[in-house]
């Protein structure tokens, strides 16, 4: 049977009649009629349907069997014949090019692997809800950029990152983080990563031979920096953030990496001595602050401090990404650098741009510029907040000796548990089905702290999921 | 005055009397009046009609003034405060913010370099017609992508890319370049270029020392391998493409970079005798051929014929990449790997993919599925083709001794001049204002060949600025 749905120019829904044993479903709603009967023709071969070498009804059988114009199959096929799914010899009519075979081979060795079956309460730190990524709006804007883009942006590009992009940048940088640049002075990349790797391997290229890390600290920095020749000895966390005075020890120290808006796992704002320590040993050594400002948008108790970049910009790399605002997975990031280092970081990239794709960018300024952005930030920030304060909440009634460390601010907090050993819980089975993570993770193998916690994410779950994965956290804890 | 214009839910277009002097313009024609009246407020901040710490009008005021809801005012104001745009402190109204003293300031010393002046007559090898990209369709396959994406889509990724776009080009290699392969066996990248990183990365891991490339070929993929630590030794190149029989002298060489289809940039297929030859020596030798297939879709006088990889699977690196066939700013390339190999590139990637954005991913796998890709290549190839046929033409017209290098394929010719010494004519002012290339630019240091040759693209030029392009260059032959 040969059967027709949903196709707006095509005629009625139903049965139109047999055609050589071919079942066809026409079912693309919005195309035409030929774009329809290709799609399903594709179909047939590639669910085998359709054998290698098949021959298919003559385009005049299959047009009064369907009820469509016979030029229309006529067209299907040899646009199927140019696609090398059909075959065309004269006098012998169509048949299943011999090429489908090597198509089904592929298709039938299929093993991709499946994805790691995800835990059932996602409670990793880092991630943030997808599930509420705005979909419509970022569709609108990536189709007002392809609208809109000048063609050059088609081609290969500067590897500074889009203008339109550093543009809207320095503006929300200056009044929502109070970062002042100049756009020419930022760069795009493809994510925090990227970014942290650039910048090192400049660092090195510039005689630079270790670069301070906190004790504390996502592992990848430590990867970027060692990647790159790097040695990282660490600096001590305390309640007042990184202990940076110790720089001052460290005379083959030329950078430091810091998280001063909410350190990095473990919750403390960088103190105002501090800052200006560091800006001082900095302006004193010629020496870099790199300041991962992973999740500046998200304080809770009051309007988010300043980055510390707004201090001196011309010591201070600031690093941002859209993996906690957005979403990872569009992997785009932005820093901000001192005039001075500019050209070594691009030199690190290349001389075209090699990563971001110019689509993102666009989108990503339209983003801003709309007002979207800030709107999804406010959103997400309301939600995660009455999160924090849920956690915090559930945790003090079912364990009131439980710790949680840290600032209202992020989309983690660290639990530390009465008993103490948390790093070690972490790991165990009981947790298994509950993701979080022990601190040890995040421990440089030179740390002086024995400091244990159990860091726990509350922005991963979907909100529909959030209920259960609290009560699954509260569960155990002691 | 205070002007409404263009906005859907707004009062009709006209003055509606003055606010504070305020010179508002509402031109949002799809959104919410409040989303215009942001806007508005927005842009007089950064065109400094209203200065950091002016005062605004109150909400009745402004309202009655624009004629909307005071409620849609005092909404907005309480986002721009949010926004950080406005600040407003109990008993003394709403004003503008300190905050934008940042933001005009990063304006106001805005200093973007202007992008490079584009040659008049752009015939650059390597470029598509990126006028030609397919805006509309790739916006819809955008926005489909979105809306089908699964939420995992938007995290943190699997280094081997989106298992959508694997599974698709696994089809579309197979029919439309022979290429066999596993849809496991396939990793996204961000483009050729970091492919080719990835490989030489991996291949030096695994003890190789040396990768023989083309005499001719592109510079950036010596700078890809010697950025690894290999030595590459060039190849001879003739006309039945590069003499892969000189591998055998080479005990220390464990892979070769190719360009089977059209050599680049001399244009000759590789004889199948050296096919053959290159992958019987890559199976003794436990080798690995490289295969840069940068525009096989690309041939006029035939179908193309398959790729090098269809020979043996185990034995080649197949690099594809949309550069060519789309557009290089959307950077987005592939691999098929032999199997063995996958885990050590992948290696070299990280623990999730650190470049290719979802995005572009999911909506190339929706292109190539939807037969949107096969109809761009086809109508691309159908342009190209007809501006061959015009440049050898009048080239012959013009010059009837000069000769016209390579087969008919890919988005380029090698012109011979009958004087010789094309290369460094190729970069004297008399070209300037037409862009080709000298063969010098792609001359291996060691290589032995003094052939010459200028190396003209015929893609790049938009369709109106094709003849003049042409014009242009025939002006200037002997």
């Amino acid at each position: 049977m040969a059967t027709i749905t949903g196709t707006d120019h095509a005629p009625p829904t139903g049965p139109q009649g047999a055609a050589a044993g071919l079942d066809l479903h026409l079912v693309r709603p919005h195309g035409r009629v030929r774009d329809s009967l290709m799609e399903a023709l594709r179909d047939a071969i590639r669910s085998g349907r359709l054998a290698p070498g098949a021959r298919l009804p003559s385009s005049r059988t299959l047009a009064a069997d369907l009820g469509v114009a016979r030029n229309t199959v006529a067209r299907a096929y040899s646009e199927l014949v140019a696609e090398g799914w059909l075959a065309s010899q004269h006098g012998s009519g169509t048949t299943v090019s011999p090429r489908a075979a090597d198509v089904l081979r592929s298709l039938t060795s299929r093993r991709t692997r499946p994805p790691p079956r995800p835990p059932d309460h996602d409670l990793r730190p880092g991630h943030p809800d997808l599930s509420s990524f705005p979909r419509e709006e970022w569709s609108r804007a990536v189709k007002r950029a392809l609208h809109d883009a000048p063609t050059e942006a088609f081609g290969y590009a500067d590897p500074h990152g889009r203008p339109e992009l550093r543009e809207a940048l320095a503006e929300y940088l200056a009044r929502a983080r109070g970062v002042r640049s100049d756009p020419d002075d930022i760069v795009i990349c493809s994510g925090a990563a990227e970014g942290l790797d650039l910048v090192a391997a400049a660092l090195a290229d510039d005689g630079v031979g270790a670069v301070a890390v906190e004790e504390f600290a996502l592992p990848t920095q430590r990867l970027s920096l060692t990647a790159a020749g790097l040695r990282c000895p660490p600096l001590t966390v305390d309640p007042e953030g990184a202990d940076v005075r110790a720089l001052d020890t460290m005379p083959d120290v030329g950078a430091v990496v810091l998280t001063p808006s909410h350190q990095f796992p473990l919750g403390a704002p960088l103190h105002s001595d501090r800052r200006a320590a560091v800006i001082d040993w900095a302006r004193r050594k010629g020496g870099v602050v790199i300041e991962d400002d992973y999740d500046g948008e998200f304080r809770y108790d009051r309007s988010p401090v300043g980055a510390l970049h707004g201090v001196d910009p011309e010591c201070v790399v600031y690093l941002g990404t859209v993996s906690k605002s957005l979403a990872p997975g569009l992997r785009l990031g932005w820093f901000v650098l001192p005039h001075r280092l500019v050209e070594a970081v691009i030199r690190q990239k290349g001389e075209t741009e090699s990563t971001c794709g110019f689509v993102e960018q666009l989108a990503m300024a339209d983003f801003i510029r709309s007002g979207a952005y800030d709107r999804h930030i406010r959103t997400m920030r309301a939600q995660y907040r009455r999160r924090r304060e849920q956690l915090v909440a559930a945790v003090s009634r079912a364990s009131p000796d439980t710790v949680v460390a840290g600032l209202p601010a992020g989309l983690h907090v660290v639990l530390q548990l009465s008993g103490g050993g948390e790093s070690r819980l972490a790991g165990r089975p009981p947790w298994r089905r509950l993701a979080v993570e022990g601190l040890d993770l995040y421990r440089h193998p030179d740390a002086e702290s024995d400091r244990d916690g159990v860091v726990v994410g509350f922005a991963a779950p979907a909100p529909s999921a959030w209920s259960a994965a609290l009560a699954a956290l509260v569960h155990l804890l002691p």
